[in-house]
């Protein structure tokens, strides 16, 4: 005998682009490009087990809401289109009792003076999770990924314990890369700015990784996990994934030059990461944030 | 102020390829051939805060690690590498207290009747996941992924409720099209027969998907995930997440066609996507099995 | 003062599901799982310079021309639909004068024995690519991506001229694996039996890497084009692009292992590239076959 | 009996890393970040009919080549480089008669204040391919790729013909949004300031899609290569290949919301591709540039 156990469904990379026309100070218009999943959770057994598709709300239905809650609520920031929609699902259907909304916004700069021409900016995605549930409350996680960042001095790795399989060298200077991901849960969800803290949470991220003379990646990581909180007060805990995006020194040995840290070539894989979890000292317990 | 919450590090996407030469039943030589991901966790705090590395094997260090592994294990099965992967940097490294390791494994068929001759089956992923915490106990997780599958008829969607935003018609024929990613967690490890557990597993899926007269895609998640359990004794939880690769019938009627489950369209986003756990009457609690 | 030189345009990446019900010898449904390109040329001077649409049907028409096709064809071979759809439009559409249809086709295998249910095989992608000039004839190039193969001895590479950035020692046996991308052209469009052409084809290909004791990549594809042409009368030319997949031994002397061909890590880049044409010694000009 | 045809080889997807120290005017690092690949070609008949590798200089030294070439060299501009490079292969290898250099650069911006730390911009990627033939001349093509733009309005699409697989309706007001590759051929490759010319090409792509009123995507094709030739005077074609992102109306009426060109979806695939070439009208033949 088996039974059900923790299930949810939705669709997923509903790519829904907003133009609001003239919208900006300047009179340009404004774009959100999103790539919008939802997922939704509740008693829906008997449609497991016995094909009762009548608490399922169809995944297109889904879809065609965030379209037209995109009409609707207009270019506004992907946390607040997250905490409506994930809201509307949870108080229409009766037995959907969470519901899980994951945004992905890329970016675009205005290019040519027209103030409708624009460039997608590639730097970085932004990224929005807000969690809906009818008992256990609503939270939100923001997030930065596919940022990729490189120091080409001020890093060392040295002081490691050696086993028998170790080789590597100890190193006072290297070069240190990675694709950021990161993620920072809010406190709240009322009169938060997200707009200024998504701006406040990237600049905390480009300040920290720049400025920490490092001496391992975890050390990195820990630091703009702190930075994050310092800058960001609403936030109380930030998670991060940190490929260690190698470059290594060749050896022009055998050809009768020296490399004094100039020629690198960059590796694919295998790569290191680091993961890790930094938390303000009040923070709350995260309950379902992070699910 | 701030302070570090959980962590962990490692290698990622050890690409490593064992022959086993004449080892086969008829004298072909065995491949393995394996993406490996190591991570690590136990007491790195100073490394995080004070950047002292004094607890931190290099994860170049767990790489070759993996590629001594791989010699002096042999061409085994996944599960029994990760096993002593995993034990190996618990016991060894004082600080780590817990290791996770996670195989994929790419399979190879025998061509051309040399014995050394292979291509490369793409029919799917084989995973295997081990976590082994010195206090908590070792736990196996496999599965497949990048299977993909695909009735032509024998499904059925109607019956769901309709709100303000459904316009999807109900419909008792459709292309039911998905791409499984299923993982499986097992009672203990000891005498398991890991290779004939993925056999078992990887038949229990292809015959609950074509034998499913399926009303959604729920019903057919919970089908594979209930007939893996029954198939093979030693697993106690099966968990799913199954994209619905949408295929839509084309309209062909302004070209004065008609189309009866001919013509369909493969649509790539957005697509639904369906998650669940099946999980056996007396499945004991996972710990930190899926963690 | 400037001018347009040659150019085309059309729709890429119609994914096209085709289903012919009961349609096999044993009553199974057959799929034609295709990703179709169309690519028109002719007279489409002023829509570039003036913006004078006159000459340009849509790309949305060519993608319904697409589905139309599919319905009125049948599960045919992809040669044959890419014949039809090119005659289509260049003798439908007065100003344009040559068509060009690219074909991928995803292979699917039966499963569970219901008749309707399948796997995707992932073993290689089938390609077929029609062009079709009304001044210059119709050309038919058909093709194999996506097979990766490897011989895990059966390989030398050594003989090889050393200059002053040569560090590579010389080997009498390695691994041997590469992703086969061939493509071979037609003496004729009339008459072929698109289905056993394709068979023979990737029976040459398997046959011929199998058996090739080799001394370079080079001399591989060189013997894969030289037994499609011998297995595959109809063929005049093949022309091959093949990556060396690298697998390196791993040196595992540090540890006090040794490894006599047993492990090995695939590298991603950098990567050999081999490419060569092997011709019929009375292989017709190719004209616009490749272009 | 068959024979040799075209042919070549050499190393792909070089990832070189060029730190130049404190070289910036204000004393900021420089970095050079390139994917470089070769191809070699000669007389290689040798090798591919029996296995006689004595003209084959290993792609492995080629590899090292390139790194031992960014040490001397310097962080150059990529056109510098693969001129210096292609030069070296033809000039020392005695069978070999050509060598294509092919090299991708990414760029970085400056962030933080150290002068070594930078974030990987995402904008596009730079291009440049040298074609060195001992008795044809040397080629210099470069160009930009991976650059995604959008007008959110000034686009039109109308006056087309219409077959009877025609159902796309006219429309005055659209978004096109493309993802730009563009290459443009110099004239000749002493004295180009290759910077420069890669700033005024970008430039003019830009510019010339934001200020073109586009009646089609061909048009903007046109006008972008017009633009470049026009605002760089050593180049004298340009060749663009110009997917047209299809960005759609979402149809809002069935839940009684107009749509006055405020919610679009990002449709992937099937999507329309416009290839074209613009010409100087004093352009010399291109010989070789483009093979």
């Amino acid at each position: 005998m088996v039974h059900l156990g923790a299930n949810r469904y939705g669709k997923a990379e509903v790519r829904v682009v907003r133009v609001a026309r003239h919208a900006a100070l300047d009179g340009r218009d404004l774009i959100r490009d999103w790539s919008v999943s939802t997922s939704l959770s509740g008693d829906l057994t008997a449609a497991h087990t016995v094909g009762d598709n009548s608490a399922v709300l169809p995944t297109d239905s889904q879809k065609n809401t965030v379209y037209a809650f995109a009409k609707k609520l207009g270019a506004v920031e992907p946390e607040s289109f997250g905490l409506a929609l994930a809201a509307h699902f949870v108080h229409t259907q009766e037995p959907i009792t969470r519901a899980r909304i994951t945004i992905e916004e890329y970016a675009w700069s205005a290019i040519g003076g027209t103030g409708y021409s624009f460039a997608r900016s590639g730097l970085l995605t932004r990224t929005a999770t807000v969690v809906h549930d009818d008992t256990l409350g609503t939270h939100v996680v923001s997030g930065i990924k596919d940022l990729v960042v490189m120091n080409t001095t001020g890093s060392e790795f040295w002081g490691f314990p050696r086993d028998e399989y170790t080789t590597l060298g100890e190193t006072k200077d290297r070069i240190l890369a990675t694709q950021v991901d990161a993620r920072w849960r809010f406190r709240g969800f009322d009169r938060v700015n997200w707009a200024a803290a998504f701006v406040g949470a990237r600049a905390a991220i480009l300040a920290a990784f720049s400025g920490t003379h490092s001496y391992s990646l975890q050390q990195t990581l820990y630091a703009i996990g702190e930075r994050i909180i310092a800058e960001v007060p609403a936030v109380c805990e930030v998670r991060l994934a940190l490929p260690n995006k190698h470059h290594f020194l060749v050896d022009l040995a055998p050809f009768g030059l020296d490399n004094d840290r100039e020629v690198y070539y960059a590796a694919d894989r295998p790569y290191g990461v680091i993961e890790g979890t930094v938390l303000a000292e009040d923070a709350p317990d995260p309950g379902i944030a992070w699910d």
